[in-house]
């Protein structure tokens, strides 16, 4: 499958770094397809038959609802039977017990654990602690730290395409980005997706204090992808086939740290007339006052779709970490 | 269906004001079903086999044991698997996510959200939000503060109608609440189900604190409703054909509240030979001192059946709603 | 199958001291037989067909993740639904319910209860209280206190079982314990085990301040087990032909507690000589320093092993509480 797919089976999901445009071609089909089963319960039935004998670790330590249902939701899709460690104070690491040793103890009980941390690089540790014992299970990267989010990332290209997918995709479009850009994971994991996609422009709209990282630039620049800073949020609009509005990451602030003044950052209904006819709205939500709720009726307001994709995206990724892809894409229904 | 029965199939489950007598007897013959299902392996699993494809979110931010329990039973026992968010601290509301965007967030991944708040008429908010959205889903009302909770007066009016059901039902018969009547949502809901029950009597014995509140009363004078309030537990123990007791809400109380005297309110081993030989005992549970273990074993204490007959309840409730009780009232088995 | 297998089918699991050898034997094959449908997906779903009408609760209010997941992961495999109650925060608890009350309305909802909790002697009320209902579930004492822990010290005979399976069983080894003797159950309820296999010396190392305690002593001797207590750390491993370490437990002592060094009871890589070749080193897991992570990668090191094996020693209990263990020892498949 590889050598004809154009990409490398993942034993992990750990970085959006790992996909080629190969597999995100690959995944939009998949999607496409799994959504499919959605219309009716013997569809349904069909995608719980795949991996019923299969459970997997939820390990969350860092706040989530979202991320973590949506996870939940596409174990009980496929059959999986989830379970979860939210707060560790239920658990061993009370006694003194190692996150290593913690990690491999799920791998014993489980067929796939799916983490969130919140320090970065943990679920990169934890692959290649398991991958040297005699029972390695699939890690994916549920989001870790001010770091990566690949999931998220992989639902928004989904998203994106699925958009634009009567106006020839995501190639040539302009992606406004607009918010906490310093600290926002979504952000650096989308940007790396997008360098993939040629002749893309992206517009990064923020207060001079969120400006994006000098890493994330540098690889933007490395792999000549345009791309613009700006304070002026009215002309990102204008300019905007698809804005992506993000919440000031303040979880991350030290306690009496000076607040950035974000409110010319926020989309209100008053934009509503500068944006394109055919240009779409996304969230990664959580969202606060950045994004209107007033907006939410407006047809290019895809946010809430976005999280829906968000589980079917995830769906998808598991079926290709435990090999059973092949079973969507011929479906035998 | 609506034609033949008598009522509107709800969209939602939100308060005992939208049941009618013809709902309340359809759920009497639902439940004893359902009931029959339970007896062997087959018929367990053919109950499971009815909703295996859908998930629900149990949404209980109001501490609550026995009401989670019940409906994570219920769910499993359709083959509906559950999630739950039970502490709001491990969620997105603490990103300053408002509850509105957090339950349309649930609704994305679920196809039925329970949920049991502190505050009054939250699930009425949401019903009515959801509403408005492209993929509504049903909501039912586990108890909302001091307000309501439909649930447990629907288990409440079956446990009635089972122990009643060889003296020709509920009608005509006397029902006695003790207790903090002002304030147990159950009382309300229940006496508001027993208006539709043609000359049952109510008797309200409280200390003179725990009266109840003026709009139940009214409500009970519109509907013709025999009914007296009284301090005398003692008569009103031996007028009764069914004894409700309830608990002090004291989780409702300020700190520093005066406590309110309900010792002389307590069901004892004494007082047992005053009670009816074909009386009944009912408690909402959980008990304190209002209700002596040691009567546990007498054949007319109903409270632990009437807890067991909330999962079924439950169970019936959620196949109304998802529309597959009629696959339960003609059963294939 | 009481007469012919030379035990008494359980009711409960509540103690060690329930099992005698001819249970221990039957428990050996019985995991090894259910350990071969673990190969195949249909193997695994033969598992889940046994008790998918079935529901358990998971009590633990005592922090632990090992049992918890592996008893989680038990009920999975066997198609059991679980729920859980690890927070007594969230429960009926808060408003003053007895531990008793809970316990009962737990076992109205599903058909078997598996608790853990601080308190010694717990598991064994509760199961004489709801022996006493109409609707008895049975019980699993997962942990209680300082007390007992059955059920890993089933997986641990399991562990030397298997481990010594090429030199003629348990019987006639020397089985040496290291650590906190006086407070560890696990200590406890394996060394009463052991006392089913003859000739079976065991050597108890540890400071003189954790030494065994007197009731295990007494135990011991009445029933004619060669036992040695020493602080001589090398000289137990030079004669060990399994090694148990423990961790200190801590979590029982007093604020201000003066610790004890057990610095010299640790196991490091530089003992590894001094272990014979066919030795094997276990542990219950979590452990601190007593157990150097750098010795994961011996042969001899058994413990990770020992926590998998314990997943399916809990599935073979459950399989003979809940009467199905018969369609495992003469599969069908």
């Amino acid at each position: 499958m590889q050598a004809t797919l154009g990409f490398e089976r993942p034993k992990h999901i750990l970085s959006a770094s790992q996909f080629n445009r190969a597999f995100l071609d690959y995944m939009y089909e998949l999607i496409n397809q799994i959504r499919k089963f959605d219309k009716t319960k013997d569809g349904l039935m069909y995608l719980q038959s795949l991996l019923p004998h299969r459970r997997a670790m939820l390990y969350f330590t860092q706040p989530s609802t979202r991320t973590f249902m949506s996870f939940q939701a596409a174990c009980s899709i496929l059959g999986i039977k989830p379970s979860e460690i939210r707060d560790t104070a239920t658990s061993s690491e009370r006694k003194g017990e190692s996150i290593d040793d913690s990690l491999r103890t799920f791998a014993s009980y489980v067929d796939l654990i799916v983490m969130r941390a919140p320090v970065a690089g943990l679920s990169d540790r934890i692959a290649t602690l398991l991958d040297a014992t005699p029972r390695p299970v699939p890690i994916i990267n549920a989001g870790s730290g001010p770091d990566e989010h690949p999931t998220q990332a992989l639902l928004d290209i989904y998203t994106l395409q699925r958009s634009f997918k009567s106006a020839s995709g995501i190639e040539g479009k302009t992606i406004c980005m607009v918010g906490d850009l310093k600290r926002g994971r979504t952000i650096r994991s989308l940007s790396r997706l997008l360098a993939n996609y040629p002749r893309t422009q992206l517009i990064f709209c923020s207060p001079p204090e969120f400006k994006i990282a000098d890493d994330l630039r540098q690889f933007l620049s490395s792999r000549d992808v345009s791309f613009e800073e700006t304070t002026n949020f009215t002309a990102a609009i204008e300019a905007a086939d698809a804005i992506y509005m993000t919440r000031v990451q303040d979880e991350y602030d030290q306690a009496g740290a000076t607040k950035v003044d974000t409110r010319a950052y926020c989309l209100k209904q008053e934009h509503l007339p500068l944006l394109r006819r055919d240009s779409v709205i996304m969230h990664p939500l959580p969202r606060r006052d950045e994004l209107d709720p007033a907006i939410d009726h407006d047809p290019r307001a895809k946010y809430w779709r976005q999280e829906r994709n968000g589980m079917w995206t995830r769906v998808a990724l598991i079926t290709i970490l435990m090999g059973v892809d092949s079973h969507i894409v011929l479906p035998t229904l």
